[in-house]
């Protein structure tokens, strides 16, 4: 699997308006983009840490995956996002040697990226999420 | 606060040789330094990916901070670490903004990096690091 990077870091918050101001005015971050991902239920809002983006997670519904996650584990660190050049060989590869995976086959996330996610259970505790920027 | 990069990831794993194989064989990241932190009852392992690195962290001792955060929430993403270009100034900063500090001025961490430490009841759930290089 070719990782160049760490694409994103997904955080799950109780609510995006308030914890905007503990990455702007704490850590001196910006947030510049807040954008609602209606499929997986959540709003989302973006903040870039070289090459790194933090992506906060609000639910939006009582049963979206991120209000399961804070009523279990409170807020915090919910997923790490790897960018690859390839997300379905990374799957293939990654289900060769006997990972579990979540989505057979890349789908559409935030930010018009391919996604994937691999369960945290063949992953050392991390829900993993492979990223790849569509191509043109 | 002046943040770069995220330095890295901390990653509680309880072995360390259980865990290199899953980063190495279906990452394809490559571990290039061990290290036994004695102060903070943990054996380091350490990989790159991008700016930032990955450090797994197993615990030495029973009552190593690694050892009681594996019993309350199993394996996982520990804590985020964010290089700065001055710990002292950014803890501060930090305080006077009215976050919880876990260490009250910088101190020795694994890579010889100057690290403290804010508690993460103030940070969104998050346990947060700061770090620098130090001064030559």
């Amino acid at each position: 699997m070719n990782i160049t990077h760490i694409e994103h870091l997904g955080i799950a918050v109780k609510s995006i308006d308030e914890a905007i101001p503990y990455f702007e005015n704490v850590l001196g971050l910006k947030c510049y983009a807040v954008e609602e991902v209606p499929s997986q239920k959540v709003k989302t809002a973006f903040f870039k840490v070289g090459q790194t983006k933090l992506e906060l997670l609000e639910p939006t519904a009582d049963d979206s995956p991120i209000a399961g996650f804070l009523e279990k584990r409170g807020e915090g660190i919910h997923h790490l996002a790897f960018a690859t050049d390839g997300v379905a060989d990374a799957l293939a590869e990654a289900e060769s040697k006997g990972i579990r995976l979540i989505d057979h086959a890349p789908r559409g996330g935030a930010e018009g990226l391919n996604i994937a996610f691999l369960h945290p259970k063949s992953c050392h505790g991390i829900l993993t999420e492979l990223c790849e920027k569509p191509k043109k």
